[in-house]
């Protein structure tokens, strides 16, 4: 490209960043407290939102958290109305299962694994039935133990398995955060730490972990932008 | 009564039933697997729907099941809409809530008692904003043992209350059947039997059972008729 | 009584103090976190010994806790014989079953009933070939609501008639804690509150909750002494 | 070794075969119900028992079950003594575990993992100092999905690291059950089923599976005969 060329060009494209009404695609996050937590300064909202910005597209994204701490999937399906359709957005990123995964333990309060298939396609289907682009993610992790011996490593599996196969079904995008924690803690949890690594606490996430789950969503959203 | 009397008695009902367009009451009642029992011979619904012929209502009331086995609060909300309000009902039944404390202990997929209310709500907001009329039950029995030793006893007891406490806040009519079988088994199971008063296994209802079931739905049903 | 004899009296108890070496009768309380603290100042252990001092018994009784938080009863069986056995006692008292019901909601790991019994059982006949003697306890309380609606109320009734059973098939004195909690929460918890009366935090004793067992305990022991 | 020598060789073996006493390996299996049923027809027991003698050591192994359904660590601790100790093994075979995991979804009366420890190390403990040889065996499966997607798969390989840690600690042989049974469906569960190659039901054995815990018994047992 000429010197000539490169300033025609940035000078359009300079020109067009103050003429054209730009339409933003706003994409709403709708999850637990890891998303919750991920509109807080380091929370992995606002990482994207920086690696959107040095990406350029200053203008062209806007992102939003939905998310509530404790939030399993019919949680989201109770409150989509007012939390995420009314704020009409393009796009929806469902990050969501690792409660109804965990809370068997504990409270005793999870979720069967068919119920949250049919909730999950629930949700899907009224994001869709207004056009509403879906993003999915599976679980990333209760524990970062790399032997397979965190307790919930199976059923984590299993709902990860679900969420694929919907997404499979519907032709939609897939945040495989379940694979992609694995794969980095393959290298990165030498001594099998169960937390430490990309998570405070077995499953919220440290500032390494927001960073390496904005990464993971930007994988799936940049080539959306297109 | 003469004979003439009644003679013209019957011939003016007799006109009635077949000039009068009489706009029929139609009930739901929404629940879990007892409710889906209840449309079966022996069934409370089909028990109630006798009570009310013997009433002499052949016409007023029209009885309908929308039960499914293993439904908590949140599985009646996802469903309401093909199941209950499609059917334009006058009035729905609600009778859910031994599910969600039941698998707490088992699969540990029962309903926090804070989510229990909010759906609970939420499905009773639906209905009445369709100026469909609501009755409230709390869950019958886990065990029908009466020294208070049933596991769940504590629980059902708590999640009757919500139920009670949700029913005062709305002036809804309650068939508090928890109230109901504890009264009843008091008299009439002086061994302290786990099963086979009023239930078959703990919980579902046999004969007996679903006849006091019908019984006590009458009880509140026949004042809404007048 | 005349003043010389008073006097003769109260002289020859005050010899006998220092001069007959009295064989104290040891009694170990045996049992989980409430027992561990129990030690503790203002623990019931502590207050107990209090309430023998006042009763002018200094030399008749030795008290020790043999608790450890998170007990159930097979984790007394397992350490009976290094904790408890080794201590020669007198006289044991089995203050156990809250974590047996209670770890079954939260980790899953509580005790079924049936293995409560077998292991409850066996501890007590390990004592009694001993030669010591043994007085039971029924489980406090999770919660202390007092209209029944304590999550776990249904269980701890169920375990602590298991207890009461094994007291009357081998004739053991019963320090009847679930009944005694309940009869004083019905009169001293008017609000229905689940915790602050007679615990800090549903189970654990606050300073009240740790004198009134105290007390319980005193009026089952006290008439051992004789 | 000239022929000669084999002739005088196998000859002293012949007649020693008829003459000497043999005093016989007596080898206990302590478990649950997959132990119970291993004493059955096709049982695994019994199939290790025709591998013996297919191996031409009639008289050198007798084999006995001590397997109870339902049956966890603990449960094995409290009744070894009856169960084990009075039969006077030279071998105990120690395979336990899977309910610990198992329960505690369910009736919500798993085992803790520290627990588990310490009564397995108690168990170990007990049977060294009667002299008897110790083998120990990691749980094999809830769930036969090759995917690591089976519930209770972190969890078992949790405790599967616990026993072999153990092992190591104390120099124990070790039959590798979890890792035999992983690696075998690897090969022979192209669809991923989650029961019916070697289980019935996710959990208990099929003839195949018998035979194949005999064989991988035998792998650990049959050094131990030199």
């Amino acid at each position: 490209m000429t010197s000539i060329t490169k300033i025609l060009l940035i000078g359009s494209l300079f020109m067009m960043a103050f003429t054209t009404p730009l339409k933003k695609i706003k994409v709403v996050f709708f999850g637990d407290s890891i998303t919750q937590a991920g509109v807080q300064p380091n929370g992995y909202i606002v990482k994207l939102d920086s690696i959107v910005k040095q990406a350029n597209l200053f203008n062209a994204l806007e992102l939003a958290g939905a998310g509530i701490g404790g939030n399993k999937v019919y949680d989201l399906y109770l409150r989509m109305e007012a939390d995420v359709l009314d704020k009409n957005p393009d796009v929806v990123v469902i990050y969501v299962g690792i409660n109804d995964v965990w809370h068997k333990a504990g409270a005793g309060t999870g979720t069967d694994a068919d119920k949250f298939e049919k909730f999950y396609r629930a949700i899907i289907k009224k994001l869709q039935e207004k056009n509403i682009k879906v993003v999915v993610c599976t679980p990333s992790v209760i524990g970062e133990k790399t032997d397979d011996s965190n307790q919930q490593d199976g059923d984590l599996n299993h709902y990860s398995s679900i969420i694929r196969k919907i997404a499979a079904d519907l032709s939609l995008p897939v945040v495989d955060l379940r694979k992609a924690f694995a794969s980095y803690l393959d290298t990165n949890n030498p001594t099998n730490l169960e937390k430490g690594i990309l998570t405070t606490d077995r499953v919220h996430l440290n500032p390494g972990g927001n960073l390496f789950v904005a990464g993971e969503m930007w994988k799936v959203l940049q080539p959306m932008l297109k």
